[in-house]
């Protein structure tokens, strides 16, 4: 059974790896799509981000739907060819985060396709995958594999939306555009926000965001005046999305939000320079959001019901041996959002 | 200039009424739609509800839209010829209430056709009606004036939605469906409720719940075990909107709500009689929601932008001097959800 | 080794039990003082409350403190002689709630002396009793044994405070002054509540509830004009800590309660006829509370550091062998608040 | 009539200026006790702060109290010979942010000493002063002078402490105790925080910490290791009070603050370096607090009724003819917290 292995930046290999023996409430799943996301795209890259670096093999991904090969025992709820979207989420159920409700912050966390712990955490993007029954989704029958396996970047979508509160007509800038911005665009529309704004310097991100839900896309790069008319009396946004990791999408956004405004930082981007006394004075309220929990499952439903439309922002699907140019696709800002593997 | 007027239980006429003039940061309106409220449906049947009534002609009516007629000094963000929403809902801005953002709550309230205060507030069932600037609220072209009339009741859900916190992904529970109920549905469901079930004991409504966005539709009455199955663990249901304002629906949500589960009480319903045990060992949070303040704006922005479709609840339009005819179309709960009139 | 079992209705037996053996992360205690509550009263005078009925022998008694006399293995953190409080409480961490945090709402729950499972769960009302080391807090050198064993009832009072939202500066209304409504005086002064009034119909657990730091206290009975004088404006308190169990109180305060002010129901009190227009009219949030998870160990940590004084609420502490004098004494609400057992 | 007007950096003068006529809703004031903020002496020390420059003379101070001299007509509520605290504040009422209950972000805000618009709004370190009535409030007769003139600071503090939410049973880090930082620890402490923490790099403001209530002072700059025992599994403090406005306190602090931690960031510090990916990985909620508005109220009642103690940190009261000297006291971290002037 072949896998897509990071070895080092760069170094990404299709390498025979060994399917686990499926145990009790574990499915075996024949994986059909997987997502690149941005942190797949760090590893080959740069062999990482920030302090996270690999030093062992490791098998990329975590963004996947497929079939279920196999049903272990204790698994009642499953069948044999059942189409399903994995969540690559395990916390550990004991600690004190889980027992807090904050599983996203488990002190032993796995997490498919993460080089945060060491061992690192092996990930999906391979033919075959044994993982736990709380993990497997079912999909509806009105929904590809490609939309299924964009569940786990909406759930990071929504969790980043539930941080900012109720978004029920209030007034939404998405600063950032890349697949994760859009995703937030869907899920704020979702979410009852009346008015989304987007920002971005890419054309194409933009176009996307438009035709996922926003109501007007600024280029931040040759547009700034169409950000500045917001600024009257304090600032016009209830709340930011910052989906872009730049301190100065962030600070930029500072004059058009209005006092006790929301902020919801998504975006990584390592050290960030701010005016901190902005902040203080108009009492912002800057909060980080960080991967999920329960909104995979939200993320699921919202797909399978057709309360969401993901399949504008999955750009194209390359065979999983074709890793190189898939990748080069996905780093391509000008012509795709999500890019996803076959894995058939 | 003719208007509906209120004398007593049973009494409506239709009556000559003086227009006012036209002041400074204030609109003469030309009334094209209103809708009837349920309050109407009281005065007009009863002579008004709980402790309050009828004690003087009272021109009936506060969910209306109209164009403008006449613009006052100092309102140059109008003109003659706008399509409107007019917010029947006037707070003083000064007391304790306004000053705490608590508007629905003023302690020097008017609101439009009602009697809670003497002499009593005149409503909005006329031809010609003066009203501040910052009660219209300006439609788009693509919307119909009877759209503009749902923007007050839209408004009055949009808040009881806002009530109960945050919707996105949860499961909500709404009681009871005539026009309050139908369009708390349309709010959960724009406001991202992942499920809504609804129950009411009429076959009519329930098909308009499903027909504007319910999942699932139970007749009480005749399918109680439909909601039953709904009370494994304690629970299924995050939120409960209650809109029947019957203590039997209320209390018969208690076993489908799960512990820490949510009410939002919409309905009234004079005294009811609750096991209060359950409240205390479920820790319901059970709230009460009460007109709008920023709401209006809301229900019109969401409505002209179609983010809603208020339209399937409008059942018919009668001439006003239709009003008896169309009273009792309004009290019919198998044929009619929302009934306004024409003042064309 | 002795306990007091009950059997029915007013048949509470001294009986010989046995001690368990100590298990891993386990704990064999001494207990030196228990406390009788509310559901212990109502177990020994009516057989159960509500729904609940003893319906087999139970050691009553779940406020208790001790000296640990062995400590099972993997117990690093205890030592014998160390003096602890013991928490009744037993979550199983597994379930749906424990997972969100909500552990008093646990669908596999055990508590000490609650017959709401069966077989019931044995109390804590005897010589020695081996518990889990999650329920064992250690107790400050510088308070007793009888202070010790009021942090469960002072958790419950912690818990329902917590309910409430931030209390700091605000004005608190309590109805009931008994134990809990007592220690809801305690918590709230102790959370920052700028002013605290409380009611009751009796003389005694007023002078009470002003010693531990009411501002002022209301015979509701003999100078309900006290209370009327709170009413200007809507209502002066912007919270209610309902601990009487009563409606009379409950709708009593309606009055002198603002509009969105927060109601917490900690008195239990079966069916209650509530007028459901006020609560919707004034928009309360009216929220159960149900006794309490992480707030023992903050009320033992608060008893220990001296930040609340209980003892004024321990009115007596008689031998476990008296327990008929116990009971009748802590069921007389003209002299005893709180009445504890002394199980040397 | 005397008062301490500053020009420009470094030229503070004792000036004759003109007091004012009571109006209606008005009160004539002497003055009578002052306290040096920290603003104060930036303005003293630098002629302003961030982008805020004294461009035209301007009487400084705005943390006042004194004896009502004179009662404009409609003022029933105050009598000449009264004692008050003055709130600097006053609002508009009728803004945006006014009418969302969020008079501290007041379009058209004036407020006592401050350069921030033109003319610069004169200040009340001065004789006498005409104030508005919504700006007095009556202090008992147990507390002095100097405490009433901390309400101001005390209000800053408490406000600080609200936006934190819920405090009870909390464990806080306070960083940076000078005279904000110790009423931060009050206030904590008030609003029920079970464990309190301070840090600072002088000794003396940490044992003026500690006095007023910390539980534990460590002195950042040589005892880091102090601090260091507390980022156990993800960290330990719920809440983090940042009054020093100095990047590394705050950055500092990431260690030890639990994931979902809130700080409130109080002390302002112009350009802050931060490491924003652990602001996302841990959902940190950083929000800012400035100013005050219902809580300058709550802090005279907390004043009045002795429940927190001010005293401990008011260093000295000198006369107001010698402010250079208080102003090099206030300035001096070594011996001082608050420095106040008397103005008798």
């Amino acid at each position: 059974m072949l896998a897509l292995v990071i070895h080092s930046a760069g170094d990404l290999r299709v390498e025979e790896v060994p399917t686990a023996a499926v145990g009790p409430r574990q499915l075996k799943v024949r994986v059909t799509r997987g997502g690149i996301c941005g942190s797949d795209l760090h590893y080959y890259q740069h062999g990482g981000f920030g302090t996270v670096r690999v030093v062992e093999p490791m098998v990329l991904g975590h963004e996947i739907a497929g079939v279920i090969e196999d049903v272990g025992p204790d698994n009642s709820a499953f069948k044999v060819g059942q189409r399903i979207a994995v969540s690559p989420s395990w916390p550990c159920g004991q600690c004190r985060y889980c027992q807090m409700g904050l599983q996203n912050h488990c002190l032993d966390m796995r997490y498919f396709g993460s080089a945060m712990r060491r061992p690192h955490v092996q990930g999906a993007f391979r033919q075959e995958i044994v993982v736990e029954a709380h993990q497997a989704h079912l999909l509806s029958d009105d929904i590809t594999d490609g939309e299924g396996a964009m569940a786990e970047p909406f759930a990071v979508a929504l969790h980043a939306v539930q941080r900012a509160g109720p978004l029920l007509g209030k007034k939404v800038l998405v600063t950032g555009c890349g697949p994760i911005g859009a995703l937030l665009v869907i899920a704020a529309r979702r979410a009852g926000a009346a008015q989304i704004v987007v920002t971005d310097m890419g054309d194409f991100p933009l176009r996307k965001a438009k035709q996922v839900g926003a109501d007007e896309a600024i280029n931040i790069a040759t547009q700034p005046e169409q950000l500045a008319k917001y600024s009257a009396d304090k600032g016009s946004f209830d709340v930011l999305l910052e989906a872009s990791g730049n301190d100065r999408a962030l600070r930029g956004a500072f004059d058009v939000l209005r006092p006790r405004g929301v902020i919801v930082q998504v975006g990584l981007g390592g050290e960030m320079s701010l005016p901190i006394n902005t902040i203080v004075a108009k009492e912002f309220d800057l909060r980080g959001a960080f991967r999920f929990h329960e909104e995979f499952a939200v993320a699921v439903e919202l797909i399978n019901k057709g309360l969401v439309d993901v399949k504008p922002l999955i750009s194209a699907s390359l065979p999983f041996r074709d890793a190189g140019r898939a990748f080069a696709l996905a780093a391509d800002r000008t012509q795709a959002m999500k890019v996803q593997f076959d894995f058939a």
